[in-house]
């Protein structure tokens, strides 16, 4: 048995969403248990029509919510009420071996640094996503994309780190090949921080386990040269939003396609199923789920706007990772880097 | 008559596509000129298929050529023989109104900047090209999408002052709604520079002649809320190749869907027309070119790996703004600008 606490409050379509998400999971998954945060008088009567899973979905009672408005500083100073801090609360206690939320993001990584505290040799936490891709999983692995705006090199080195041992972990892929997203991949570009990090990067694949091939641009995230693509907290973001709005903008320009006239609403009918197929391939509730990595425990974000589908596959990310081990590979990981960064001659700063 | 000076050389395809674009846009626009600079000795067989076009197509003989692996600071000191020089050259002598090239963009904008100089009240000329959108306009704007990999407060608010004028004249829309590119909505997210430049960019509004709507985020970069939108050259040329690169990925999964099957390849059969006028929808070569903005005179630089068509129309392009006038606009609104800045009261540093 695997128990997640979920955070029932903060998701854009509010907490029957999240509870169907539960639902879905426990559905899926007859290992998993459910903790689920938040007001009793909102929750008791949406779980009324789910009393199968009465013995595996329990409700934690917590008065208050996390706002998308309230700053992170005030949620840690006044959030002890809230469903948010319980449900982390609850991961800390040792009563979940993982948390999900739909909140507020920055809300989040704070209420869950403050609880669950940094890996050793982590000083920025980071938020790991999956990206559809051409690469020989399906899937590239992106972060930082939001837990911060900044990262400095040696933050960039341990996003490397822990990126190639999460996607190890996820694809049963010996030597992730890890890329430093850049505007150009000639050398001489790009900012000083980077110029940096490539160079540490580069000196610790034995240590990471991954193979570096170098510089990145944006048109690489989805093609076949990377698995794991490390940049900071605020191009990673703009990144991953840029990449989702341009597959929303193209799905509906393929939906007007097929409206444009008879002979190609026949054409849409018939090739129905494929254009079925091609959709969940494009569809980001399939993979939804940021990965906070560098925090002693497993703590996902699910997208604000997921539905009972997105909420579920959230939970099923957390109940998967909690079960991997994939925590203590990345605990060595960073601490063998650290450790030869301070044996190493000057000149390294990790 | 409109001239335009091309350089032949550093494009992916090399100079027989750039001659072929060539033509296509003399073709086209029969008040076009362009002269071609490049080697005389590849350059000369290459438009003896093109002689139709001999008093409006002329070559500018230079013998070097700048390849994508040269660093700025080498073109501006030793790059005086090279194509892209001769081309920039023409340009200040006044025997262009305009010039294009496929080369290296960090050494193009170089040797523009060294050449034309800068606008007043630019410190940090910018790149901007247009990104298909739901918008009124079927377009928006933005920039800076590589010209450099920083940009302080001031910077972005002539980005804002620049990107809308040049909406305007391009779109005849006389309030461009700008935005701020940044991780979240909220007012207290994302970094110090970005704060401060949207006091700036709102208190500018009138200056600029331009409507504020805030922050935006990646995925409202294809959607109807915004026209311009501004963000710092590292930011700007990750977005804008993410788009690319998830638009080749998806227009690649729809192909292969209409493959997977027999009913599946009827159906795209049927709907050919209608797949067709989507694709050249999403087609980047449509709009190519990203137009240097804040310099005396108007550069366009094509994708490097532009063919025939894309080079022809960054020419038409370059020809168009031109003879449209816009800088002349434009350096009037950032001068008011900075009039204003120096009249304001402390706090204001544009």
């Amino acid at each position: 048995m695997v128990k997640v606490a979920v955070d029932a409050m903060g998701g854009d379509l509010g907490p029957s969403a999240v509870v169907g998400g539960c639902a879905m999971a426990l559905q899926a998954n007859p290992a998993l248990q459910v903790s689920i945060h938040g007001d009793q008088a909102i929750l008791g009567p949406l779980l009324a029509s789910h009393s199968v899973f009465s013995d595996r979905l329990t409700i934690c009672h917590a008065p208050e919510a996390v706002s998308m408005e309230d700053k992170p500083s005030h949620v840690m100073r006044h959030g002890r009420e809230t469903s948010m801090w319980s449900a982390i609360a609850a991961q800390k206690a040792g009563e979940a071996a993982a948390s999900v939320s739909c909140g507020n993001t920055g809300a989040l990584m704070a209420v869950s640094m403050l609880q669950l505290r940094r890996m050793e040799g982590v000083s920025r936490p980071a938020i790991a996503c999956l990206w559809p891709s051409r690469g020989r999983h399906g899937f590239s692995t992106m972060l930082d994309v939001g837990a911060d705006v900044k990262a400095e090199a040696p933050d960039l080195l341990a996003y490397a780190i822990m990126g190639a041992t999460y996607f190890r972990n996820d694809f049963d892929e010996p030597r992730p090949r890890v890329g430093l997203l850049n505007v150009g991949t000639e050398e001489h570009k790009g900012r000083a921080e980077i110029k940096e990090a490539h160079d540490l990067i580069a000196r610790h694949q034995e240590n990471g386990r991954y193979d570096y091939i170098g510089f990145v641009e944006g048109s690489d995230l989805p093609s076949e040269r990377v698995d794991v693509i490390v940049t900071d907290g605020f191009t990673g973001n703009v990144a991953l939003k840029t990449g989702e709005g341009t597959a929303r903008l193209i799905g509906g320009f393929l939906k007007e396609t097929f409206r444009s006239g008879w002979i190609s609403m026949l054409g849409g009918l018939l090739a129905r199923r494929a254009l079925k197929r091609l959709s969940l391939r494009i569809d980001p509730r399939r993979v939804n789920g940021g990965v906070f990595l560098g925090l002693n425990g497993t703590v996902v974000k699910s997208h604000g706007s997921a539905d009972a589908t997105g909420v579920a596959a959230a939970i099923g990310l957390a109940a998967k990772l909690a079960g991997s081990g994939y925590q203590g590979r990345m605990a060595e990981r960073l601490v063998i880097a650290a450790r030869a960064a301070q044996d190493a001659p000057e000149g390294d700063q990790a």
